[in-house]
């Protein structure tokens, strides 16, 4: 009878369950404790959190005859963060929040990734710099936290590498497909995250339950920022080469918590992973993905990011693939380092060559071999429009020149439709990444000379080769148009981005089991190399560099390390004149506001002369100047070693932002006091200077002038006074706040800008 | 006033010769004429020619006012041939023939090239056998007549190469894109010969006047026959390793006499080409190409090969790709080596993976790295049956299984046109060359298990692997389908072909402005690399192992190498049954009229035993027992000291034919004269011995049936008797006669078929 009656509400349960999982009632929560409240009859953390969990279903099958199972832990966070994840009814989080030790909750979230289109240049070498003065990252640890890694790519060999340090706390974790002989010296730490997906997608079947990367994200990210020697790499014939990560000789530890099933990703998971990589002794953490529209105390990789630079632990974040509007930007946490993207000085072109004799460089991305040798040369006005599908596929066999006034991406896509040999279209698109068919863009300028000789020549002809490589393009970097643009909705107070650093078209090793490109239109690739753009590509050589600089200044903060690459960054492109952003029709200046101080120089970095330097209670003394209750403070800083006895929004941050309301008309006077440490070789002297924007009346002044070190690691201070009017229109100024060294070793130059002021997350 | 008419008549010149050069009055005729007939007066038999035909157009201008330019030389041809050829009208061709020392003359042709489809497999090793004993052909020079060399592919490199032989007296032509620097240790020599195709084309425009191969068989070739070493070649992924040509230590010489103008292809210049090719001292020429329809006295292989092997010179042809109907075979000429194509024992896969964990390995050429990773199968009566574009259009995103009863090709055409994403095809094809589209073929006996778990699984999904390379595929060798048959209808009573050699997917160097593939029914793919199949692909096997003999034994004449090619040949395939032909449908055994002795065994070659040798004088006693006349024979021979005195069709070959005449009904007796000449260590007994048809009454003696040889070098001589009734209703007997040394340390193979006759060309 008892039997019978179990199976009965068992099956009853079922029924429910399966009626019930997918409604808004139960969602994935994650919820930070106060550890100190822990009653002392627990073990750990995670047995108080099990049977807080548990009473709440005792509770509630008491007080509602609900059947439904109870709320399971899905994580218990020690780390990064005080307190776990779970699955909560509305009901059950109300009572959750009466609980003793509770600070805060909050849904999980779905994340974006940071790859939109992609190159890379960076002067490390092995004569002089940052490379053999940081023996190219050895023993530093790079936790990635991202789709997880493919661990037979040549990237992840560990030949020439040294035994793993002692200290490391990682494992190699077994899953599907991946076992733990996997790691070796080079690739040292593997493991995987996905109670969050199951959580929310009950019953899922998790394809590759394991470390395995099968989307290509996280192999791309972790072998940029610390891959190994790699001959003979190319994405389908382009950027042919030796393949190598920033910091050759770092080691990598992978933490895939982004999965191909339900949304895929989930806070409660990216939190697992970091809250895990800190446990397990990483050097820096490279999180190319973010949170849009979260608060800093419901956002994982703020918290996660707190307690690893209470470690010491450096944490270099994508701003994100948003651009190019103001305010757009994500990761924006005032104890993280934020990459912006920029282009490369590379670029992959089709060579047209005419029957007379005439060369046109194009650009191309086509991805395979074509042979387009002396084939007919068509133009006429109807055709070339090639705004039909119909009329090109019934065109003459040959090439078909297309200038017509769709967009680029729309005759390209009729062309490919219509199946047709191949193409060259006239376009001024500057950032090409798709092209599945046989073409090449050519610049309106060259336009002219193939036109004619296509309507003026009888039995006109053209070849066209692909897979080439052109590298020194001009001008580079410029700022990729689609990075995310501060001011950060986080905290707007703090000059978001931090630095730019290379984002487009980067190559790197990637999944086999990854859509590496397509042709045709409709043939996927596959590739065990692949060149993706975006912000998600940038963040791992900031991550890299970042490594290089942990291995040559171990003693170094996290905010010693941004600052360092802050005050060192290159506002300047290869052609000598200020970085330029394709965000911009004009292709004007780039503001800091979409690239920071500039493109980051790592060798520049390794001795920067001063440092802008800030310690936990800093930032803190900072989130109590925030309308922020005292536990969404206590979500971040998990301890209540911290006091808001001094609360300040001036925080000892390399750059300046001063905002202003473009509704109201006043003028403003914004005093920055800042402090910096003389990490030079020993008594040094240095003088300020100012640019400022070339217009309105904008005033600032540097208290004292001149800073005199009379040792190593002497620390002095200084103001910054800048009084500026609101009636700016919303447009963004910027100007440069500087040190020079008496001797002009060293530049610490700081970016400044006049804003307007965006509402906060 | 001279002047004036002079200009005027070159004019009205020019105007006739515009008018009148394409009809058919103007012919270019190969013209052979005998040497010993030259006037005294004349310096050379260049200016004999030239004067010649200036003494047409005197004649002609007077005899008819005809304005038209004179009849020009085109080549004068003196060591493959005694002759010249030139455009000639039907008048000036009959005044011709009046001449003194006019032999013969007969229109230019076109030749077809034996490419069809294509792999590899020989047992050369550095360790024993022909390699090591012929220094891997070091100082053998194979002269390749074809369509040029593209001299920056890795295969002509000259690394390990030792300083090309002093008795070499060819050139490294210049020309377009060509200049001399571009022959070095291993391609020695280029030349290139295309009057023939602009005297046929006047005022043609010629695209790459030079020896440079914009085409890619002369690459292919060349490199198959004598490459050096190329590390990590492959074709778009599939067969990837070194490729090396069979004498990787031979020199190359090439000729280009095949172009892609007009019809491309002209006899006066594949002879322009052999005859240089003869008197540059090659060694070996290798023709992969052919003359069909023309008697031996108007084929120009045939003739040059004449004056080669006088020289000592063995010419190592194409059979042809006409197969496999009896009687399609070209090139079948007494005095060279006639090469058909066989498969190889390796293939080109995918694997498709079903949800269930069930594999399937079907065949694929798909020629990129496709991403079917996980997609839904569709499979349903109406859609897989992939007869309508416009259903297969409309289909599901998915990878579809098509097994309609279209021909394979059809359903593969139907399913890219449609852009399907991936498909599956059930079909019992044998030699898959062409997949443009993300597709596998699988056999019919794995489709009830793909086919149930797609019917009977909600959500299934299969993933497919392509570009993997299998090895050991058996059975291997296969007769090729498209390999041309015997009997030869240049001269029936020879058995043609000689033996066979890989021919089916060759992988070997090639012209990136060949053609190589394509993608998506509409793409053309450039590679470096090719894949090619056809008896093209399968001669150059053979010239390279006639390199090895030749350096191992520089003292063998053109018939000894033939016959130890013949006689060591392996008539057994990889699963120790007979050789199966692909062109017969239950692929019952070969004939040797399909693949004559069999297999070549260039390990066995080196050391044949005995061998059947030939004198220039044997081959004069053959011609003189056909139906040709003096005239015809001196064309051939060009030289007046053969006579017809010693008539006789016994020719000493290493094979035997018994021709019947289906249509009448008697009982045959025919007797074949044979001479071995002793080439083992010393010594020797050999016992004969016949393997018969297993039918039908034939009876074959051989008689003495011992051949005691007290010394090396030693000739002795047997008859063979075959009786044979012919009763056959056109049926191919095929059986074996052979010698078997009495410590069994060489068995010396001859094939003998009884065929129904076919008519002579």
């Amino acid at each position: 009878m008892i039997l019978f009656n179990s199976l009965h509400s068992l099956f009853l349960a079922f029924l429910f369950f399966t009626l019930n999982v997918h409604s808004e009632s139960s969602t994935t929560y994650i919820v930070h404790m106060d550890k100190s409240s822990m009653p002392k009859m627990f073990a750990s953390h995670h047995t108080w959190y099990s049977s807080m969990l548990d009473s709440l279903k005792t509770s509630k099958t008491i007080s509602s005859n609900n059947p439904r199972s109870s709320p399971s832990l899905i994580y218990s966070y020690d780390t990064g963060a005080h307190g776990f994840s779970a699955v909560l009814s509305p009901d059950e989080l109300e009572m959750l929040k009466n609980s003793p030790g509770f600070v805060s909750a909050y849904p999980d979230r779905s994340v974006t990734l940071d790859t939109t289109h992609t190159p890379e240049f960076l002067s490390l070498n092995s004569y002089y710099g940052i490379w053999p003065a940081s023996d190219y990252g050895e023993d530093v640890i790079i936790g990635v936290i991202d789709t997880g890694v493919w661990p037979e790519s040549d990237s992840y060999k560990d030949n020439g590498m040294t035994p793993v340090p002692a200290r490391w706390k990682g494992i190699c974790q077994e899953g599907q497909e991946f076992n733990s002989s996997m790691c070796n010296s080079k690739l040292i730490g593997a493991r995987y995250f996905n109670k969050g997906v199951i959580a929310a997608n009950p019953g899922v079947n998790i394809s590759m339950n394991s470390a395995r990367d099968v989307h290509g994200h996280g192999t791309h990210t972790s072998s940029t920022a610390a891959g190994n020697y790699v001959k003979d790499a190319s994405y389908f014939g382009y950027g042919k080469g030796t393949a190598r990560g920033i910091a050759p000789c770092s080691r990598l530890a992978v933490y895939k918590v982004l999965w191909e099933e339900g949304e895929g990703r989930y806070s409660s998971d990216v939190l697992a992973g970091m809250d895990q990589a800190i446990a397990d002794g990483v050097d820096v953490i490279s999180i190319s993905m973010g949170f849009n529209g979260v608060p800093l105390y419901e956002d994982p990789i703020a918290i996660a990011s707190f307690a690893a630079m209470e470690k010491g632990v450096l944490v270099s974040s994508s701003a994100g693939n948003s651009g190019p509007d103001l305010g757009t930007l994500h990761n924006g946490i005032p104890w993280v380092i934020t990459v912006a993207a920029g282009t490369i000085d590379r670029s992959f072109a089709g060579t047209v060559s005419l029957g007379n004799g005439q060369t046109i460089i194009g650009q191309t991305m086509f991805l395979a071999s074509a042979l387009v040798d002396n084939f007919p040369l068509i133009y006429n006005k109807s055709l070339s429009s090639c705004n039909s599908t119909q009329m090109l596929s019934e065109a003459p066999h040959g090439i078909i020149i297309c200038d017509g006034t769709d967009p680029l991406y729309i005759q390209v896509s009729n062309i490919t439709k219509s199946m047709v040999f191949a193409a060259i279209f006239v376009s001024d698109e500057p950032e090409l990444s798709w092209m599945p068919t046989p073409g090449v863009v050519i610049s309106p300028k060259d336009a002219p000379t193939l036109i004619k000789y296509a309507t003026s020549t009888k039995d006109a002809k053209a070849s066209i080769k692909f897979q080439q490589t052109i590298l020194g393009t001009k001008p580079a970097p410029a700022v990729a148009s689609y990075t995310s643009r501060g001011p950060s909705r986080s905290y707007p107070g703090i000059l978001k981005p931090d630095v730019m650093a290379p984002g487009s078209s980067i190559l790197a090793a990637f999944s086999p089991l990854g859509f590496a490109g397509s042709l045709a239109g409709y043939i996927f690739l596959s590739s065990d190399f692949a060149m993706l753009s975006g912000t998600s590509m940038a963040c791992p050589h900031a991550s890299g560099v970042a490594a290089l600089l942990k291995a040559a200044h171990p003693d170094w903060s996290p905010a010693a390390i941004r600052s360092a690459l802050v005050t060192t960054a290159n506002p300047f492109d290869n052609t000598k004149d200020f970085i330029r952003d394709y965000g911009d029709h004009n292709l004007s200046y780039a503001s800091p506001l979409a690239m920071g101080a500039g493109q980051i120089d790592p060798n520049k970095a390794l001795d920067p002369g001063l440092i802008y330097d800030a310690t936990p209670q800093d930032y803190v003394n900072l989130l109590c100047t925030m309308n922020f209750t005292q536990k969404q403070i206590l979500t971040i800083t998990r301890s209540k070693k911290y006091y808001c006895s001094n609360p300040s929004s001036d925080l000892n941050y390399p750059s300046f932002i001063a905002l202003y309301n473009p509704n109201v008309t006043e003028r403003i006077t914004k005093k920055f006091h800042r402090t910096v440490t003389n990490v030079g070789k020993g008594a040094a002297i240095y003088n300020s200077y100012v640019i400022q924007p070339s217009d309105e009346g904008i005033n600032i002044d540097i208290l004292p002038f001149r800073l005199e070190f009379g040792n190593r690691y002497e620390k002095l201070s200084f103001t910054v006074t800048i009084t500026y009017s609101s009636n700016k229109a919303g447009k963004v100024l910027d100007g440069e706040i500087g040190w020079v060294e008496n001797n002009a070793n060293h530049t610490v130059r700081s970016p400044f800008v006049v804003a307007p002021v965006v509402s906060s997350w």
